[in-house]
């Protein structure tokens, strides 16, 4: 079948606030051929995002993503890789192209699934989805004590892994940040797995890092996450090498497979966390899947959003047996939660179970997001190159 | 000083080809401070990179480039650095951002040059300028007759160095591209440098690379550029160590410097190319240049658009005397040479001097320009966040 639409939608809530909280809204991605609609979601800012689908080429490196994929044929996963490679091929100069990328090579997939009724996975070439062991990721408290507080309602929720993230850490002292460490084991008790997440706040500040790896040590960390920006090789290796040693975790900030390749060659790493919805989509992510398993390296999705999108980052690595921790947005915005009529619940094992149904699994209702929807138009030399869609 | 006002203008032909010449159309930043007015661009496709600074915060570190530069303090070096740390704190989720940072960074640098009456060498920390040797960079011919021609035409304009890219290279067989090759050193002569640019059609395909490699050694290639996509650090630490050696550079695609770190450290340059135009500016790009110098790497611009921008990048690595090679833009459209009234002319030595003016010591006039204007205009929620400003 031929790819008939491909239709961006920004969404928000109607604010938006200056915390880390990537769910406040979403460039959602609706294709349709075949009489059939597939859904994807760009984790990225959606207007810059829609710009790189839209605009005039500037040569013929710096393409807008549009030019490689309307019209194109989908019939087969290798059809999905033939488009993933035109993109890059004609538009490797525009930088954003990845992330527009991302949402239209995953509604392609959850559309090939519905296609040829079977759920990503399978197209993936996985026989069997192993359920994983979500992890509630959530924001530090602004004070130690609400981080307490939080790891104690985290517990009583269920949850067996709590990952604690941004907010004050790395933004004061050692100590200020070792507080909201040991709050956050407290809280949580001795036997639940605890992660820590600096949001690259270090920079490429190595002497910071290595100030709190003791405490870290400590609260027994079960990894340290993106203490550096994504690419500072050389500080997170430098990391990786310092004692007492804390498991790195990085990677949400890769755009496309060769940055994951090279934090997974050169990084110190010991989990690599992709998100589908920036590194180009689930064709790019199944890679670094790959790449992780032959070294001996974990893969854990990235992602603090919609179900869509959680499901979209669980189908690269359903299949591993042995990478059984995925992240779980744990306090969605209600604009991620209505992006989808149904969700990846827990179930009585405390695991999330990959859908079994055709394509990502999940059914997008028009109707609940049509309120989020932020009208947006883009007009150059007098031609309305977007204007929000309709949404039936 | 407190900036005032930072304006993007979107430039174009009037009409844009499906070939690699970047110089087609562009991204302009106008800041105004204090009276004075600076100038930059963007090396990138101007309507994400205006959508970059505009659009709507997502989350903390997905906040429009604006909000980090708006209202800021300009008096010394330090401001700019502030700056550029800023945007990287409050964008790093927003992938356009290095883009459209870059041509900002560039104009805050010719902007307080004028300031403080400085070259903007001077004020990076260089005491003098060295003058450098420009290579004409140019497109492959269509076949390699008119390759040919086309070395003999530069040979004849005086160049001393010429480097061929892009065209038809990498997308026939290993005679086509070595048939170009050999018309390239033919037209060329014995005396000259040659250099190979391969506009990363091989991707990450080793094995394409090294079926060339005796070829690029018969010609004498004084380098090769991007036979890989960027950051495919894999293939080109193969490829660095295979035989015959040819020398490899690359780095143009990096667009801040942990990247180009990466290059350097795991990549097997000796050269790396750095535009200044994507790297997020010359703040990033002398950072590179202080890099390279430490680790024996030669630093050569990128440049393929205008004076304005090879003015950019020639700053970063100005005061390296070892280091005399640029890019200089051989064939660019009317465009680029219409956006400034002065031009950096090579002179009776054929060499390129780094102007001893005030900023970048190039003048932008808004009448040469005006008729290139691409009338844009963004609204969000019936709000205007974009729409082209006044020239004057």
């Amino acid at each position: 079948m031929k790819i008939e639409s491909i239709d961006f939608f920004y969404l928000s809530m109607p604010e938006v606030l200056d915390i880390g909280d990537g769910s406040q809204d979403a460039a959602l991605v609706r294709v349709r051929a075949g009489g059939l609609e597939g859904w994807g979601e760009c984790e990225a800012a959606p207007l810059p995002t829609i710009a790189a689908y839209v605009c005039p080429m500037s040569h013929s490196a710096c393409k807008p993503v549009k030019a490689s994929v309307e019209g194109m044929e989908l019939n087969t996963p290798g059809d999905i890789l033939k488009i993933s490679k035109k993109v890059h091929e004609n538009s490797f100069d525009l930088l954003q192209a990845d992330h527009t990328l991302s949402g239209i090579d995953i509604a392609l997939w959850d559309l090939l699934g519905k296609r040829l009724n079977e759920p990503v996975y399978k197209l993936l070439g996985y026989k069997k989805a192993h359920s994983k062991v979500p992890y509630a990721s959530q924001l530090f408290g602004d004070t130690a004590e609400e981080t307490y507080q939080k790891a104690v309602q985290a517990r009583n929720a269920g949850y067996k892994a709590v990952k604690f993230g941004w907010g004050p850490i790395g933004r004061s002292t050692a100590a200020v940040d070792e507080a909201h460490f040991r709050a956050a084991r407290e809280g949580l008790g001795k036997e639940h797995y605890l992660m820590i997440d600096i949001g690259t706040c270090w920079g490429e500040d190595v002497t910071a890092a290595t100030a709190r790896l003791q405490a870290l040590k400590e609260i027994n960390a079960y990894w340290l996450e993106e203490p550096f920006a994504n690419m500072a090789l050389d500080a997170y290796s430098q990391l990786a090498g310092s004692k007492p040693q804390v498991p790195l975790a990085a990677g949400e900030g890769c755009n496309n497979f060769v940055q994951a390749a090279a934090m997974i060659h050169h990084a110190g790493l010991r989990f690599v966390q992709i998100d589908t919805g920036r590194i180009g989509g689930i064709t790019a992510a199944k890679r670094v899947a790959e790449l992780a398993v032959n070294r001996g390296i974990t893969y854990v999705n990235h992602t603090f959003t919609s179900h869509l999108a959680l499901s979209a980052s669980l189908q690269p690595y359903a299949g591993l047996e042995n990478d059984i921790i995925c992240e779980y947005p744990f306090e969605p915005k209600q604009l991620a939660l209505d992006i989808t009529a149904n969700q990846l619940s827990i179930n009585e094992h405390g695991t999330v179970h990959v859908p079994d149904q055709p394509g990502l699994g999940l059914t997008v209702d028009p109707e609940r997001i049509r309120k989020y929807l932020v009208n947006t138009e883009i007009k150059v030399n007098g031609k309305i190159l977007y204007q929000t869609p309709n949404l039936l």
